[in-house]
């Protein structure tokens, strides 16, 4: 995981229109400022494509666009975030990611010292799941027609040999597995934007799941399925993965990992932590024989030392999601129609 | 090469903050409005991934984003552009494009027509190229945070047997030749935006350059190195040329093509239409044994129909670029700090 980035002052030059329209200011905009976080070989050659060493696997693809707001929260930042997302999502589909895009729209007049932090947030966290930028792009556009700086990102890796089967295969009896607290991330981001006033803050769980995968896959450990659940929570994986197989997916509402801060603010907010993004936590669909390998596995590694089972998959009831509380009832864990915190990846 | 798209009206809906939120209007919009313009087998999944066929050459991965404003224009919009600009770079690296992620940012209140006009002229130009998008996410930002919508394309392509040298390759001799007329793209959107009334218009060359690549290859053409001439234009890849090899390029300023409304426009605004960017048009240095060959092969491919040799690689001179004018004295070509002409891609 990452540490928290201290907000850059502004005391230095800021980007101009100009650093983006391919003349002499745009390459020294890449070459001075981006490039130096980025070295490796691929990027030498400054081409609008870059060739790679060929796979053996399977070359496994995603994208992801990063508007969070602030560009800075407690336990990330937009940088970090972006290289984390994307490569998580490679992670969860069950490939080693290798290399990112890293594509850039910044408004005219953002701090040279911002863009500065938040590259070298982006080179910290790619030397951390130990990936590379190979290629990118940035644009400038004029004050007022992007709210400071945008990110998108898109994950190229190598599908392991270690195979998940997919929410197709799930079967009832199956674990529900969630590596740790949710809704920190959803949570934090809100809390930095608004000036909640809350001590402690909530802090961001964004960081790499890969090294989570990475032991499973070398256990060989048997995983029907794996999603980081960012935007709609775990809530939004378990809607997908129930329709997809077919069946129910029961929570158990006491077993669900939630940190102090994170109940404090749902409780002020009565937003229900299932519904909030996490940026480092995953769900995994476990065949009832390898629970216990499983999370053995996964309670070795730092970012998902705290998984727990929060629930079963249940042959199909009258509701897709429910959750147990605590009086033994479950009740209908309602998909939103668009999620409570906007602009928080 | 895409033919102009209407600019859709706004009878209809528009896109809310919650589209992009991961609850059920982003599946929603997922479903109904983005997935059926790329059907393809890669999509079904719908995971934060998608797992490709193997490869068989090395990948080549690229990125663009795309800012441009009018989103329409003769001759294209961001759509297309996105398309074109994207497999472009992997084209003029000697790489079949293959997939393209899509991500889209949206601003709040967008009209449906226009999303739907956007996404159509994507699906029209990934057909054209034979590529498919693969993967893709969307974010919605509220109201004035974004100039209506934002695109960053990236590329995964497959190296050509075909081997390109490169630009430390080139040598004194071997000739510039460039694919069609210069700055229609930059002129064309900067006539739309600034409703400059000038008639006709200019259009923009947007367009595919893979197949023109794609019979350089099957030729087995001797080419040093190929560019698409975007952001800077011609100009600029001649300037990287330049240092690059340690040469002088050397164009004849007669032997340019341009289009009478671009030859119009740059005299009223005083823009050299070398400097001004072009989405469909490349610049190709080519030894002097193999220069009919290539210019052959170029003529017989609609987008690169009007090739011509514009100029010669020479010993390094005084300057790095030069143009030769009416009276036979060559002029140093300067390479500007920034463009002229912002947000044209």
């Amino acid at each position: 995981m990452s540490g928290m980035c201290p907000i850059p002052d502004a005391s230095g030059g800021r980007v101009m229109l100009a650093h983006g329209e391919g003349g002499r200011l745009s390459r020294q905009l890449l070459r001075r400022r981006i490039l130096p976080h980025f070295a490796n070989r691929h990027l030498e050659s400054l081409g609008d494509a870059t060739v790679l060493p060929r796979l053996d696997g399977a070359p496994v693809f995603t994208t992801d666009g990063f508007v969070v707001s602030p560009l800075f929260f407690p336990g990330g930042d937009i940088g970090c975030l972006s290289v984390f997302g994307t490569t998580n999502d490679l992670a969860v589909a069950g490939a080693r990611p290798r290399w990112l895009s890293l594509g850039l729209i910044l408004e005219e007049g953002l701090p040279d010292e911002l863009l500065e932090a938040v590259l070298a947030s982006i080179a910290r966290a790619t030397r951390e799941v130990g990936v590379e930028v190979v290629t990118g792009d940035t644009k400038v556009v004029p004050r007022g027609a992007v709210d400071r700086l945008f990110i998108t990102t898109a994950g190229l890796g190598e599908q392991l040999g270690w195979s998940l089967g997919g929410p197709r295969t799930m079967a009832a009896g199956d674990a529900l597995i969630v590596s740790g607290p949710v809704g920190r991330h959803g949570f934090a981001v809100l809390a930095a934007r608004e000036n909640l006033g809350i001590d402690p803050l909530p802090t961001s769980d964004c960081g790499s799941l890969w090294p989570a995968v990475e032991a499973l896959a070398a256990a060989g450990a048997s995983v029907r399925c794996l999603r980081d659940a960012t935007r709609g929570g775990v809530a939004a994986v378990l809607q997908e993965w129930a329709e997809a197989s077919g069946l129910t997916m029961a929570l158990d509402g006491s077993a669900i990992p939630v940190t102090a801060e994170v109940r404090g603010l749902s409780e002020l907010l009565g937003i229900d932590p299932l519904h909030v993004a996490n940026e480092g936590t995953m769900v995994a669909a476990v065949p009832a024989t390898s629970i216990e390998a499983v999370l053995a596995v996964l309670r070795n590694v730092p970012i998902t030392r705290g998984a727990v089972i929060a629930g079963r998959v249940e042959p199909r009831g009258f509701t897709p999601v429910t959750v147990r509380g605590a009086l033994g009832r479950p009740r209908p864990l309602d998909e939103p129609l668009g999620a409570p915190l906007p602009r928080i990846c």
